[in-house]
């Protein structure tokens, strides 16, 4: 029983489980639930973990934070007899290895972005553990493996792009890539990943499992607005960021008549007019924001010399996306000859559009139904590791509602009922996806 | 001969002068012309007290390149046998106590912004020391004192307000105020001038002097543009600066419906996008700048939470200034309701317009023609140690050409001929204004 530690919530469950799991029933349990109290102590207990005011975390990838929450989420899979696997981009995954075949995978991340929460990332993570747990103590053997990860760097915020491990797992960025990145602190991963343990020898790109579905909260306002517990995910959507650099003549803020100016701020101002304008000309899912303008010098009485701006630029249809970019492009274009400036730009990140399969995104619906729960459709805005999964084997992801919308900030809130509930789907849908040959 | 250095380009000079000057001629002397080459030599020297890349100074007021600035000029003012005084407020003043009655002062400031040019100021300054040194020469016995003088931090760019030692010495702002200032950097104005050597006992307000003339660069581009050499400058623009708050909510860029944004940065935007367009239907010589933006948190993907710019809106009608102010303020409430977000805002700076005096204007005009050379009427744009004199006697000012307009940078420049034309101008104006018992 090496691992287990004393005087925790589920500690009394001890005796309920073995490394053995006897066969008690053959057909597939519909009736399953996990352990809500278990789960919400897990969270809570990862989310000690670089916890800020707040109530908030701050665990960018790799630092000393991450590590402490990795261990404690690998000592939590080694409490469940999983194995435990480390591949040399640092993705971790506990596999639960009964019956046969490519397992059914669940997982997300869990660092943090720098005024982060407790649930973005870790509450797919937790989920996966539960869900094993509750299956395990239930005696029923699944036809084949479970599985749960957590991929490395999934936020970006100390290292680009985001979702670096998922990529890496799908073969989509090369391990030396990887391990060669700087981040924002100078630090190297393949440093960072050797300092604090984790740099592992399981071969990446892994093969391929046999089906992949995350739970995550929305981190948007849909659900909560639309008044629904279960987000069926079609997809995510395509990102276009882009940064704008505006060189124009700096000069003193009295002496020059407007007629002789060439004002990168004012330049920038219409850039972010011209995206909203754009946004809502487009609308259904285009969204479109300016998060980050510096301007240099960046005084009250001179017209700077310069702006840099950023552009997010997201849709769920490919052709509107370009579309999008190549009217900004234009609109640039003419803007630099208007206002006497020099606009130049240059691709931060672009990823397409990923659409989950349908039969995955009918599964998620089905199954919130056969829970009494309300569900909607709604793609995501955000990134996920499971738009990467999506490129090797049949995935999927269910959302729950995010408080006010909000994320990214110590408020991330999502009720514990909401999370039970989005908890048991994935339970039931990674029991049904276990028992399909084709998923 | 105390104070005088060896192998300067005037030591040459030094039989021809001594502390008591011989009446040679009692007809005011109309041919009278500074030493062009003398005059750039010491702005050259001062230059070098403080150099940066590119050509230009960083003396910001009370520092120690400012004291060592300081002490240079002081030693000239020694050199020309001037009574030289230090007010509490550290003003300098260097007087030619020949005549009676008030002195005829010139001067400006020798304090320079962080990235800051040779000129903007000092040529003020040593202008003064020029145009005294040669009358001295002339053996001409003006009937007034000649005074010039450097004001403690017109720049502002280390203590608000700026021209506060103008200020002072008019009245404008109490000793105890000035004394008391903190500094970008923590620093006290009391202590720092206590430091540098410079905390005087020559009572702050001081008597009005006869008049004030102040020679400047244009620090704009409109004496190039026309192709004068002299700006008589009418007036001084009022000056408006305010600092907006917008408070938004802080949002995911991928997951939040461009309907449910509220977003400082776009309100931001539209402001300065307002300001330009305002500036555009008043016309004249009404100028409105956004050059400092802030957002937080300044990220790529994140609706900002909050945004804070500065408006610096100026015109030489109070009327109009007024109006703007009036417009801008009903602007920012109609769009707080309309994007859902806070807006607040306060006053940095409100300095109402100033006009010069009539026969002050003409005067330059006058003397630039009796000079051959061409003059326009123009405002300006920025505020100078003149307009506070203004307040407590006939004040005017002599403008030369910026090139490019440039200022406030280290490739400010005025070419050589513009500056010595322009000291000969105030060299004439002075002579004129000793002699006349209402200027």
């Amino acid at each position: 029983m090496d691992g287990w530690r004393t005087g925790q919530p589920w500690q009394g469950l001890r005796l309920n489980i073995s490394y053995t799991f006897p066969v008690t029933t053959t057909a597939r349990p519909t009736d399953l639930r996990i352990n809500g109290a278990r789960l919400m102590d897990r969270l809570m207990s990862l989310a000690e973990i670089g916890a800020i005011d707040g109530g908030g975390c701050a665990r960018l990838a790799l630092t000393d934070a991450d590590r402490d929450g990795r261990d404690l989420v690998v000592s939590w899979m080694r409490d469940l007899g999983l194995e435990v696997t480390v591949d040399t981009v640092g993705n971790v995954v506990g596999t639960w290895s009964v019956g046969g075949g490519g397992a059914v995978m669940t997982g997300s991340h869990i660092d943090t972005v720098r005024t982060g929460g407790k649930y973005d990332g870790n509450l797919g993570v937790l989920a996966g553990l539960e869900i094993i747990q509750t299956v395990q103590e239930s005696g029923w053997m699944p036809p084949r493996p479970l599985a749960v990860t957590f991929f490395t760097n999934e936020e970006g915020a100390r290292y680009a792009p985001d979702m670096m491990g998922s990529l890496a797992y799908v073969g989509g960025i090369g391990v030396e890539e990887v391990l060669g990145t700087i981040g924002i602190d100078g630090s190297r991963v393949g440093d960072e990943l050797l300092r604090i343990g984790y740099a592992g020898t399981t071969p990446c790109p892994a093969p391929a499992p046999h089906a992949f579905v995350e739970l995550h909260i929305e981190q948007g306002p849909v659900l909560e607005k639309e008044g629904a517990t279960i987000g069926a995910v079609t997809g995510v959507q395509g990102i276009s960021w882009r940064e704008v650099t505006i060189e124009g003549q700096s000069n003193h803020a009295g002496t020059t008549p407007m007629s002789m100016r060439h004002d990168p701020a004012y330049a920038a101002s219409l850039i972010a007019v011209f995206l909203r304008d754009l946004a809502r000309r487009y609308g259904g899912n285009q969204v479109c924001t300016v998060g980050k303008i510096d301007l240099h010098p960046n005084l009250v009485n001179v017209v700077p010399a310069r702006a840099v701006l950023t552009l997010d630029v997201r849709n769920t249809d490919e052709g509107l996306l370009r579309r999008a970019e190549s009217e900004i492009t234009e609109r640039l274009d003419a803007l630099a000859a208007e206002e006497g400036v020099t606009i130049t730009s240059r691709q931060l990140a672009r990823f397409e559009p990923v659409e989950f399969g349908e039969s995955m995104v009918t599964l998620v619906e089905a199954t919130a139904s056969d829970h009494g729960l309300s569900s909607m459709r709604l793609p995501s805005g955000a990134g996920h590791d499971a738009q990467m999964l999506a490129r090797i084997c049949p995935s999927g992801m269910v959302f729950v509602p995010s408080h006010n919308g909000i994320s990214h900030n110590p408020a991330e809130h999502t009720d514990t009922a909401d999370i039970v509930a989005g908890c048991d789907v994935l339970l039931q849908m990674m029991i049904t996806l276990t028992t399909q040959e084709t998923p």
